[in-house]
Order: structure tokens, then sequence, then C-alpha cells
């Protein structure tokens, strides 16, 4: 589905279900991408509104209509789904019976699951286009690398997702077995959507850390399959008093061998944490080396304020005493939704990764 | 209605509705004032279950169960109303009825307005219990003074009402006539209540400023009454990121003859700023010199954070160029509701205004 | 100083002093401008270090490293100055003094002034460079319009006087000089800067609201300069929980004829106050009606997030019972000050007011 | 050291150095407090001054004023200080060298160590007076247990060393010794007192978190004289963006034996979970079980909120897949540093441990 990245022939996009805050969040990534020309976005609620009804940040920068649909899919290019679960897989299939063929990027957990078992025991609902599933592709760019040419369907990873499978991937591939991660993380409100609920109640999140899904976060599973069925990880999923971002860290003892021979070696803790921080460099440098919307860290923990606004994902890590500790982070509606969607249909296309995704504003934080 | 503030006999209380936030700081109070012993606390959602599952803070503090009602109302010598506009005259009304004599305090608009077209115009609904209008006295201490020995039934004002009555009434009785009162103020989340709603959804209320119902605030209504029908000010309220607290201004043009008087006698503007800087220290002095919950500034506005978690209103003044602007700062949830229920208990037994809310801890903010 | 806006033949821009948060804006729009390229950027602290080290939001945005000056100016199409007062001076004198002719664009107060005992009555501070203040023009496009095509030094508006200035311009030239006009606006706390200082502290800031040089805030004299000077108005500023952005309000009694009149005509005050709209809102209309960077209320006041992130400013009014309030908002960091001045090179070099300015990304909010 | 508790017999306390935020605190606790009568708060910076020059919130509250120093030591008999690490030193020192011979609670890290290297190594500087080490307590009433009657000097424990040592305390003694624990916890910006800091600085703070002293904060090495030496846990401590409280987690695998026995008498893992869940709710029930100011969430993680405001430490935990997690918050200024140092104050007189810490106001959150 290879095409040229030319601004004066530019590929067109329509979002369904736009009406949300990755749905606004990807709207201003579009405008702004020279390959792209926005020309729907659907709102059920919405329709015949202007834009900046459901995003006044929009008013003044896009004259676009929320439309009820899309009146004729052979002008689309590119299709980007940002739908509720469930509601998604409704949307993408409604589109591919009215003869659709081109793109879709879906932002749901619609397509994320390798089959309908694993999708209904964590969306805990009923699948409603299993047909679509086996088209399908995961795509987390940095992991699962480019997109074949004939990719069609693609699922965009989920905002915890994201930033776990990063931080984890290296030490899936380079742990022993036997060594357990435990990982706590905390996101930001607007990753609860913009419908208000108790958990996003001003008086009851200022101010408040919450744990939920403690052990059993549906983004755990859905990263699981990008790892060897040994790795063995935990997650304890909270929230935090912010509007943007996911910040986390992900411990592990490398005792045993490696710590055994970090004592030996050294003599002191310090010189054995100092070799083994050199090969936990190396796991990441390889992984993520030459990826440009990852920023590694040696020897320290990203900050979360850093990544808002923007689409990288921050990795660092430190060792000491033979523990070692990954941090990261990323903006959830961004790397872990509306830019990584960009992202993907970048690879699709065929174009830079990080087409119309950088530079971009810092002030943006 | 006088009675000892004695803590080997405390006077029961009762709080009907006690579910919300207003109930929750209400009950905190009452737990710590030494004469008082809190008997009930009722909420048709919670009866059954510990104070700690709707107040979370409260675990470990209270044994207190919810009932679903009082059982015998002989045993209540305080009966506390912190329901919703309209449900709290029901409840009023019901305590009545099952012929409860003693003294009641509400906390909602039931009682608020003279007469039910008041109510009805700035409510938007029926008065469900017009019959018990005549009996109710709207107290708010520092300016309606103490309570007749007979007051059954007092009708504890609103938030922005007290904050703005506070400020403004010295104003009503000094300025002339033609002087037109310029007031914006801002509340935190918590004047909206337990009850999630987009105006308090995390994401659109952090780092975010709304006016709502400018120039039209039914609190102004409740308070005109305390005003000369000349008084002239207009309000807009707006709500701001944080969760407790109101902070506001008041600006006028002390114009006119004031201000001639000022540049005729002070040959420039400091001088004159002087007199009627003095003259607006005595309006004060002389309004709350003696209130041991206002806390006065001459020559500065009071920041909002000394007042969050505490009984007081503060309230200052600066006077430059002619212009008056007077600043005030209250607890929305104390001086604007509960601790200021507790004041108008006092007064209608008797007791000092600040018995139970003084010494204070003041890391509670 | 016309010049054409071409991609391949970019205006090359530095960034003197670039290190702070407007420094750090400015450099994101910057990057992204599509007729600019940002060659240096200079810093005493920082200099030999990338960016990033000053804004890590930039890492992985720009390989720039941060110099000690600017080794040749001639290489230099544009200056932008983004030095505290005082230092600002002497940057550009020393701009100046070294033979740079081109466009320098100062966003410090060194050039507001129209001379140099105002500058010293409100800065406190003699100036350094008094020789460049004839040649300097003070320029908040939307009121000032065009600038000269010989324009060699723009002074770029703070941040609370764009703002005011904004809201109050209209009003100016329509309201009979004996209707005082009453301001109280709010602002973030990264106006003050990346210096920590008391009003900044976490704990003191965080769910607080101070006023601040109450009815004594130099840019209120800033924009008097613009205003007849009948026209009176009283501003108390103040800051408020958040990073970015400004909100306030402004009120005046529109008494006399004007109320006279509405309530003659009228009837009642809301047919009154109807006319009274239909004027404001043409004031407002003829004021704004085809900038790009203005957006228009009529008949609510703009909430403030929905510009944080924007190059807008947001204008609304209400107006009832003879009461006028103006609504208003901007990002403090943007139309406050980097994206202003952008929009003033923009000017200068004869290019649209938003070149690089729209589209933009509505998510960075 | 016992003593009567007399509200007309009182204690009389002092707190020396009481301009900051833990001083601020213990001032309202004491004010409350029943059984004490403060009559000397000392402040080198505020000598002379109302205590609300320094502690806006308690004007109205007290009518003390900061003294220089105490002028009779033989007018008190318990003395806080809370001044900062190395000063304390001094000032017990001090206090002794006058010949106080009463009981001394020090809220610093100076008194902390069980000897002059540890001190040093941890907070990097010479210890004043080690000849005072030897008599000190460390007192962390929970673990610690009852003080003995002769106790003159007690050192209150860190805050972070508080949280995490009670979270853990059941685990060192339960747990085999090849289980390491991994600890994420976050602080809110109070915590670094009242002195700005960029660490605190809003715009940097808001809407961010960041780790620091990762793996190597002294208050691990604080408490890890509280448990075996083959107790294994590592901390990451970070801080977050809120004012007051710390919130974290604690995993651990239970691997090994403990594991395996639940898989095999499982046969599912969450049979063998709930065998676990049992097994770990009795090792935090036989600890605390009978604290008043430690509340326990068996099969839950405790959020922030609900212990701000309060003198509790919430300690929750939940087990799945063989993996536990510890949850715990308390509120960094109170079970942190004030509340704990009157509960120390408590235990040295032989009060209820709770003595004026409850009931509390629930509102002050």
């Amino acid at each position: 589905m290879n095409r040229r990245l030319d601004s004066r022939n530019p590929a067109r996009a329509a979002v369904l279900h736009g009406a949300g805050y990755v749905g606004r969040d990807l709207i201003g990534l579009l405008l702004r991408h020279d390959g792209v020309h926005l020309t729907h976005v659907t709102s059920a609620t919405f329709a015949g509104q202007p834009l900046h009804v459901a995003h006044p940040v929009l008013r003044g920068a896009s004259e676009l209509v929320f439309s009820a649909s899309i009146p004729d899919f052979s002008d689309i290019d590119v299709l980007f789904v940002t739908a509720g679960h469930g509601q998604s897989a409704a949307a993408v299939g409604g589109a591919r019976d009215a003869g659709y063929e081109g793109l879709i990027v879906d932002l749901s957990a619609d397509f994320r699951y390798p089959d309908v078992a694993s999708y209904e025991k964590w969306i805990g609902a009923a699948h409603t286009r299993p047909d679509l599933l086996p088209g399908a592709l995961y795509s987390l760019p940095e992991i699962t690398g480019d997109l074949p040419s004939d990719a069609r369907l693609v699922a965009n990873p989920g905002c915890f997702a994201t930033a776990l499978a990063l931080a984890l991937w290296p030490l899936s591939r380079a742990l022993p077995p036997d060594a357990p991660v435990h990982v706590t993380a905390l996101t930001g409100a607007s990753g609860s959507g913009a419908r208000p609920s108790s958990g996003t109640h001003f008086p009851d999140r200022d101010g408040n850390v919450r744990a939920y899904k403690v052990l059993a976060h549906q983004h755990a599973a859905e990263i699981a399959q990008l790892f060897p069925e040994t790795f063995r990880f935990s997650f304890v999923p909270a929230s935090g008093p912010w509007t943007r971002g996911i910040w986390g860290t992900a411990q592990v003892d490398l005792g045993g061998a490696e710590r055994g021979e970090a004592e030996r070696t050294g003599g002191d803790v310090g010189c054995g944490d100092g070799a083994l921080a050199q090969k936990v460099a190396a796991w990441f440098e390889s992984a993520y080396g030459s990826s440009p919307l990852v920023r590694l860290y040696a020897g320290e923990l990203p900050a979360m304020l850093p990544v808002v606004g923007t689409p990288f994902a921050d990795i660092g890590w430190v060792v000491r005493g033979g523990t070692l500790v990954v941090g990261f982070a990323i903006d959830n509606l961004l790397k872990g939704a509306a830019s990584q969607a960009v992202q993907n249909m970048n690879l699709a296309f065929g174009w830079p990764a990080a087409a119309g995704l950088l530079p971009r504003n810092p002030s943006f934080e």
C-alpha cells in the first residue's frame, strides 16, 4: 500500500467517531501532517456541527463539520477509528461492508487480541465482527517492525500496553525465565475518556492516587503475546492527579547468576552494578537505538512531563545492588494512541515513521 | 432554646442525607465538638453501611452506621439537613410531621428565599413545603446577628452568598447608591457536590477556568435581601481548578463626591487614597471587628489557601486611584456550609459562635 | 523588510537567551515554521550543551546546541530576544553594536514603554540603552496593525497587557468617559519564569489564588498608551494554580444614557440588554472580525483551557441588567509571548499573520 | 515519665524551629490536644512576630508569637524539634546544655541512625552531637512498641521510612530470605519543605512525576535496622504533583515453596491465591490488628486521599498469580511527621496512642 508522501497529492483521511479526546488529538496531528488531507470526521452526537463544538481548542484551526457517516468511501485513503471498544468493530465492519478496501487503523481494543476468546475474556463482551480478526495486524512499530505492504487493518496498541511493552520487551528477550518483573504505573485522567465518571471526578481525583484492576489489567494480557511464554511480569496500574501522561517503573532482581557474577567480579557492589548496567544498556540500545520516537536515558529514570504533548516514549534504567529499575513515560493520548496511529499509517504507506510528528512544538506540555 | 455547653451532657445531633461532601465535613466537625454527641446520620443509598463507605476519610474515626431514618425524634436536640435543593424541604417537613419540635439547621436553598415566588424563580422548581417558609430564619451570623431564643428552623446561607455578603455588606451600608460594585469570584469543584458531571470532569477542569450563570447566579438573589434596594452589584461566578475554596474580588469606583474629596484634599492621589482607605477600614472594622470568624486584611487582599480547612472568612481591601477593591476568601464547604451550620447551632443554643470550631488544626489545608 | 515565505529559502532565525520557558516555546514554533530555519540559540548557562538539557521536551526534536553568542550576525535574518527585563536591552544593544541591522523582536519590557521615565517608573531600574528606544515599535498586531516596511526593532507586548488590551480596546473607543472598567485576571505559574520562587512553590501555589500588584501592575501602564486618556480601567492581577493560561473578566456599568435608553425602550431589562448586546457585538466584530488569531464569543465568556497551547486570544461578552462583562483568555506563553513574537516576525516580513501558527495540534493542551 | 492526661493540668509543650510545614502542622495538633498547652514556638527568622506571619492558616486560631529561644526550660514538659537535619542536633544539644532534662521528640534525621558512621554516610554531613546518640530511641510506635518510662530523646521516623516500614515489617518477618521486595512510592511537594527549589517549582511539578535517589534513598537505610539482615527490598522514590501524601506499592513474588504449594493445593491459581491471601492477611492482622492508627484493607490497595489530613497509615494487599502487592498511604506531614511526633509524646507520657489525634475533622482533606 506504499504511496508517495506528497503535500500536493495528500492521502485523504477520515476519522470515525472522532468526538473523544483521542479523536481530538488525532485530528490535530492529521491537520498538521504534510502528507494528509483530513476530509471527514464522524460523530453521531455532533453530526452537522463544527468540530469545535466538541473540541473547543480546534476553533479557528479547522472549518470541518462533523458528519454522520462517510458519504463515499472511494474518496478515502486511510480510515482511523477512535470509537469505544465494541463500537469500533461495528464501524470497521461497516466500512468493509460498504466496500472500503483501504487502510484502517483502529485505536480500540477490538482487534488487539489474537482470538475471540482472549478478547471476550479481557473486554468482557462478545466480539461482533470475529470475521475481521484474522486480517488484523497488531502494530507497535518499535517492536513489531515494518508493516507488510498488504496491511489493511492495523490494531493500534493500548496506552499502558505501549508503555509497558516498550519497557519490558528488551527484558523479555534477555532475562532468565525465573526473574519476575514487577511493574507499577500511573496514568492521567484523559485515559478514561471524555465521559465523566467517579474515577475522574475532580474532588476525588485531585491530590489522589488510586490503584485499579490490580494484577488484572487487560493491557497486560494484550502485550503478553509479544513476549516469550516464560517471561513473568506483574502489573499494578493506578490513576494519578493529572490529565496527560503515563509514568511507571519495572523492577527486577538480576539475582542468581547475574548477581553472583557481579559480586564475584566486583568485589564491591558498585563494580558489579557497572557491569550489569552495561549489559542492560546494550539490551536497550540494540532494541531502540535507531528508533526516532524512543528516547533512552542510561543511569536515570525519565520524568513524565518531557513526554507530554510529544510522540516519544522515554525509557531509562538504573542498576544498583543487583536490582534493575526500568523507568518509562509516554503521553497516553499520543504515543499511547493518536501519534502511534499516525506512526502506523506512516509505516503502512511506507513513509518515515515520524512523518508529521517531528519537529514539534516543545511548548505544548 | 438556650442550653448549657457541657461535654457530659451534650446536645444529641443528627444529620439527614449525610452522604455528600457537606455531610462529611459536618460529621467531622460534630465528632469533634465538645458540646455535641452525633447519634444518627441518614442516607438512603448507604443505609446499613458504616460512614466510611461513603466517607473513606472517616474510617477509624467513627463507628457510626448510616441509618435509613431517625427512629425516634425525641432523642434528638438538633437536626442538620444536608440534602439537595427540594429534597431538603421534604426532609424538614417529614421531621416536623413526625412531631419533631427541636432545632433544624437546613443547609439547602429551600428556606433561604423570603417567599415561594423568589424560590421558584431562582431554583426553577416548585417549593414542596411552603407552609414551613414563614418560620424559617436566614442566618449569616456576622450580618444577621444573634438568633432569637425561639428559632426552630434556620436557613444556612449558600457558599457564594456567604462570601459575597460578607464582602459587600459594609459597602451596602456606606456606598452612595450610584456606585455599582463588580464582583468576580471563583469556586472549587467540591461546590458541585459528590456526583460526577461535565463541570467536574478532571481533564476539563484541571488547568481550566470557566464562568457560569454569568450575572445570573441564584446566590446574588439570595443575598440581595440583606442589602438596601438601591445597592447595585453584579456577579460573575466561575469555576477554578481546585477542590476547596472560594476567592474573589469586588471592585467599585469611589468616584463622585468621594473621589472628588480625595483629589481636593489630597493634592495627590496617594493621599486621597489614604483617606479613603481609612474610611473603608472603618466600615469593615465596625462590621466585623469583634467577629471571631472573620479575619480582616487592611491594604492587601487575602489569598485563598489560608482559609481552606478553616471556619474563617478572610476579607481585605486596597484603595488606589479612587478605586476600591475588596478581596474575599472562604472554604466553600466550611464557612460556606458545614462550619457555618455549626456556628448557627451554637448561636441557637446560646453558645459562643466559634465553639467546636477553634482552635483547629492548621495543617489541614 | 518584506521577503518571500519560502521553505527552500527560509529566513535564518536566532534566539538570544533562549533557556527560559518563552525561549523553549519560541524554539518549538520556529522549528515548525515553514519559512524559518533556526540556526542559533544562545545561553550563558547552557552554552555548549544540547537544547534538551535546558528543555527536556526538545530531546529528539532538534540537534541544536546552545551557543554562547552569535558568531556572525550576517548569517541572521531575524533575532528574537527572550531575556529578562534589563538584560534584553543589553542583548539588543550588543547585536546593534556588532553591526546587526536586521529585524529584532524583543520579548522583554525593555522597549515597550514610550520613554525612559515610564520604563524606570514601572520596571524600577535604569534603562541601559535609551538610545534604542526611539526606533522601537510596540506591536500588538490586532490593535496596532501592520508594521511599516522599515521596522527593525519590535517590542512584543506583555502577557497580561496582550489579554487586557484586546479585551478593552473596543471599549476604549466606544464607552463614555465616565464609565470605569474593572478588570480581574488570573495567570498561571509559567508567567513567573523558570526560576523557582515563593510564588511558584508548589505547596503554596496548588489550590491557592493570590492577588499581587493590586491596582499597580506594570502591564496596565504598558497598555494605557493604546487608549484615549479619558478611558479609565482598574486591574487586579492574581496568580492561579495552573501552569499555562490567563483568564479574566472586565466589568462595566453601561449606566447613564445607555442604561436609561435600554430601560425606556425595553420595558424590561432583557430587551434593553438585547439592544446593548448588539451594540457591544458590533464593537468587537468591527475590531477583530477579520483577525485570524482572535476568536469571539457573543453572549458567553470563554473558558481558559481551549486557548492553552494555541496562538489564539478568546474574547466573549454578556450583557444583563445594564452591566457588560467581557471575558478573555490567552496562553500567556504563546499569544502572551512566543506566538505573538512569531506573528510580529510574520508581519515584519509581510507574511500572513498566522503563518507557522495554524493549523496546529489541538491535542497540546 | 508517665503523667496524667488532664486538661486542667496540661503538659507544657514547646516547638523549636517551628516555622516550616511540619512545625505548622504540629502546632495545629498541639493547640487541639486536650492534654497539652503550647507555650513557645521558636524561629530565628520570625522571632517577635505572630505565628500567622509564617503560618497564615493559624491567624485567628492562636495569639502566640514566635520567640528566639526558650527563656526558661524549667517551664517545659515536652520539647519538639522541627529543624532541618544538622540544625536539629544543635537545638537538642543546646536544650540539654541548658539543663533541660525532659522529653524531647526530634523530627529530623539527626537521631534516627544507630551510629555516627551510618548518619554521615546517608546524610552526608558530620554529626555535631554524637554524645547524644546513645540515649536516643527510634520510635515507630506500631513496630517498636511502647517507650520505656525513662525515654528522654525520641527520634521520630522519616516520612517514607514510616510508610515503607509499616508496609514491609510484616513481610520482613514472614517472607523467605530469597524473596526480594520491590517498592515504588511517590510523595507530595510538602515533603520538600517550605523553601522553594527546582523540584517544587510549579510549572515543573504540576502534571509531572520524577524519580529521585533511585535505589539510594536514606530512608531505606533508616528502616533497614528494623528488619532481619536477610530481608531484601529495593526502593524507588518519586515525587508527584500534589501537596500532601505518600502512596506506594511493594511487590514480591511469593514463588518457590509458597507458589508451588499454591499451585499444588489449588489446582488453579485463584484457589492458591486465596490461601496465600489468607496467610498475608494473618501477617498484617497480627502486626496491626490492634493499632488505632493503622487501617487495613484486605484484597484491595488503599487510595491516597483518604489519609490526607489524618494521622492514619492505610495498608492493603492483593494476591494474584502468586504475586503479592502491598499498597500503602500516609500523610507525609502527619503520620510521616507531626502526628507521629504527638503519638510518640503520648506513648512517652503513658497516654493512649491516639490522644489528641482522634476523632478528627474528616473535611480536612
